[in-house]
């Protein structure tokens, strides 16, 4: 724990933070344990210490408290206790944020939503399920099975659903289905005070589908399955009062509990081919995803991954793969359709001096190259041993984005920095993952002045310091320079509406 | 001006309305003036009514006095203006909204932006543009030609582009292409002080791409234009605060003006075929859509007329359609791609008992057929001459689609109302066009009454009131019972706390 050290202006607002710290008014925990009983609340160190951080870097802030409510009428009634009692609230889902988004900075009482996991309502014809906080994305895609649908959006973490939600989560399909945002359909929110909401109204989603569903569930093998649906309907139109579903997303946990979500699904795509291409330079990578964006390839992932990081992942995972720039290419579509994206993609590639491999097919091969890939982090970490890591999460538009890739590596390199890029570059989102010694103050100083220059390299170029990790903790200042004092006031001006007292999530975003 | 009645609630809130309206201070309008010019105000009744209405049957309610400002300092200056003395504000584009959005229900100042309308900024690279509130939707299309990129969403009216986005409109394109708020990348905002807010930070859009953008304007033939490119990429991805651009989208000028949008452009397919499909009833021309979609097809285009509805178009566009459930089918793709789709589609309208015509690709054709579907709302209103029309939006999912379209047309016999059914069926949204005697109190009530029970039947599917005509005047009641009180009092903090003097378009939405 004494390892976790805030990056730069983290270090200040997390102090800044606990100052400000009250203790729990008396008999509270007493309270608490009256309304979801007393296994469901803990004051162990260990177990606040636990709930106290996410995977970044931000130092440990623990609770007060952890609750393990059941049901929303419980988190409901926790939150009009809190409420009441001007204690703080924090959700938890899985804990693999990114940017502290969990840290009970001033105390208060943690809701672990892990044990709320039930699955309801799934609808094959209308192309959408509801689930609760404690399902992950691992979890419904399982439950999903059979049913010839999934849910795309995969930030690489098995992470819960609403979580994902909440930081407003993408990952590596979403140059083809989108960010969560356009993949939530209706949130159920407990408001700070512990009303609940229902973001697109309540009962505003389709009825479960017994027979359909049910019989996919039960594992009755493809026969027994319904006919596989093989594309979505757009995301349902609605021009009924001010969008609360988009607010809700991305708004890190600060302005209510997301108890439960309709999320959008997608058909499994008929045929599925990855390949990898490798290039004389990170530049002609780059060009070529542009490229292939502006050939109308609906690509369904690409990624990118720079010679450093391609060979760290290859060592890691025991490939053979060459130390180049390389790309990691997904497609989906029917068998004719595939062909022709297929050879779209190969000719584009060529043009920018890439090398491919041959396509991969088979389920356990296409496998094999994305479990390279979903290990970069460790992959990185394994670059310095004892060292600690941490993600830089810029996003540009796709016609700055050769510039900014190939500024931010020189940048890397001028700073004497190990930071290996990998990314989600169809979006022109891209990380470095950073492995330093947090020990070592020079070290940290020089890592934070990187992390600062690549945030406003991005501003500058029209673009966001985070296309998909949040703001948490510590990109709050950047946030400033990103939306502007307008902005900002506007931001601050919903937030003391929804949540007057400012107890949901607190330090957060704002 | 005296046949304008409000339809069913909209009477006893227009006159509500009416009863708090305020004088304007004195020497007000000398204070407008000396922001924009003399020759920028009016205060002449017929220029007044001119913009007191919309296309709606909403009661005319002009407002006080028109200004056109010319540019966003001056949208500044007036609105801190009229913040100051505490004056209404209403935004008006090109008054063809549906559901009275522009009524200055409590008088105040209109601001007409129509003198408003640079388009800047375009980058082919990064498929976007800006545009002012006076750009139009077919101003903008026709800018773009030789780019090789389109606009494509299309609520039938040239509508302002800003007031597309103010309303959250769609159209025929948006089962493909989406709604106007996945397409809003950035919105330039005056607040109700006149403080200038960009919603996804200033500047956070690509810059303007002179050699190639230039070069298709000028006319220069194919030869002189940049390469035409081909796809898009997608929605900028950012995780940065609240998603403050799709609040605003849709927010019905109730939250600020929005003075500048940046708008996400499109590929122009390769290319596109158009075909009509007569069915045997409602709803097999119902059911063949949900398959459709559910088949993969990514259709363009799927709009539905029943029988009375083409029958009625038919003769007003003097094309020969049978008076039969009819589908209106485009898709888009590569030339390749087509013939699949076109394969795929065929086999669905056969095996739901319908009959096409021969594909049209050719623009000329195509087009025919387009302006006999945007005639639909003048060819209802010939069925019955001296009457007046009114058209309902309910938007369900689409596994409900069949069922609540069959009972709303039994629900329309057994009330004696004409009103023939036109709709986005794709997104599950349709429309009725009521056509009926306004003078006639026992019609005028019927009509109501069906409305009321329309918009119910909706809800009890899980649906909403409005997919893309607002909720204005008219659908206050509704929107309660759809979001529920919680929803309600949600968005009225919101409104509230960024409009506290409730100044922006007082009376709408909520």
């Amino acid at each position: 724990m004494a390892l976790r050290r805030v990056l730069g202006l983290g270090a200040a607002l997390g102090r800044r933070s606990f100052c400000s710290k009250q203790p729990l008014p008396p008999d509270f925990v007493e309270a608490l344990r009256a309304v979801v009983g007393a296994p469901n609340v803990s004051t162990a160190t260990a177990v606040r210490e636990q709930h106290g951080h996410d995977e970044s870097m931000h130092d440990c802030a623990p609770p007060d408290a952890v609750v393990w409510p059941q049901a929303v009428e419980q988190v409901q009634e926790l939150a009009a206790l809190c409420h009441r009692c001007r204690v703080p609230m924090v959700p938890f889902g899985t804990g693999t944020g990114l940017e502290g988004g969990v840290n009970a900075v001033q105390g208060g009482v943690c809701f672990d939503l892990s044990r709320m996991d039930a699955i309801t309502e799934l609808s094959l014809e209308d192309f959408s399920v509801v689930v609760e906080p404690g399902v992950t994305r691992k979890a419904l895609n399982k439950h999903l099975r059979g049913t010839g649908l999934w849910f795309p959006v995969d930030p690489g973490a098995d992470a819960s659903l609403c979580g994902m939600a909440a930081t407003g989560a993408s990952g590596t399909n979403a140059v083809r289905y989108g960010t969560m945002r356009p993949n939530v359909l209706n949130l159920r929110v407990v408001l700070p005070d512990g009303r609940l909401l229902h973001t697109a109204g309540p009962g505003r989603q389709p009825r479960w589908a017994p027979g359909g569903a049910r019989k996919g569930r039960d594992g009755t093998g493809r026969d027994g399955c319904p006919p596989a649906p093989r594309s979505p309907p757009s995301r349902r139109k609605r021009a009924a009062g001010y969008d609360l579903t988009s607010l809700f997303v991305g708004s890190e946990g600060t302005l209510g509990f997301l108890t439960q979500a309709t999320l959008r699904l997608h058909p499994l795509p008929e045929a599925v081919a990855v390949t990898t291409a490798a290039f004389p330079s990170v530049r002609a990578a780059v060009a070529c995803t542009v490229q292939v964006l502006q050939a109308a390839v609906p690509v369904a992932r690409i990624e990118f991954l720079d010679e450093v990081m391609v060979e760290a992942c290859s060592r890691f995972s025991k490939l053979e793969l060459p130390a180049a720039a390389t790309l990691l290419l997904e497609l989906h579509g029917s068998r004719r359709g595939l062909a022709e994206q297929q050879q779209q993609t190969e000719e584009i590639v060529q043009l920018n001096g890439g090398s491919s491999l041959a396509w991969a097919k088979q389920l356990e091969e296409r496998e094999q190259l994305w479990a390279m890939r979903h290990s970069a982090w460790y992959a990185a970490l394994a670059l310095r041993p004892g060292c600690q890591g941490y993600s830089t999460d810029v996003c540009v538009p796709i016609s700055r984005l050769p510039d900014v890739v190939v500024e931010t590596k020189q940048d890397l390199q001028d700073s004497g920095i190990t930071g290996p890029m990998v990314g989600h570059v169809g979006d022109g989102n891209f990380h470095c993952i950073i492995v330093f010694n947090t020990q070592d103050p020079a070290e940290a100083r020089r890592v934070h002045a990187f992390t600062e220059r690549l945030g406003r390299r991005a501003l500058a170029a029209g673009g966001t310091c985070t296309g998909e990790h949040g703001v948490g903790l510590g990109k709050r200042a950047l946030l400033r320079e990103e939306l502007g004092q307008e902005g900002l006031d506007t931001l601050r001006s919903i937030k003391t509406a929804l949540d007057p007292h400012n107890l949901m999530n607190p330090g957060k975003v704002l």
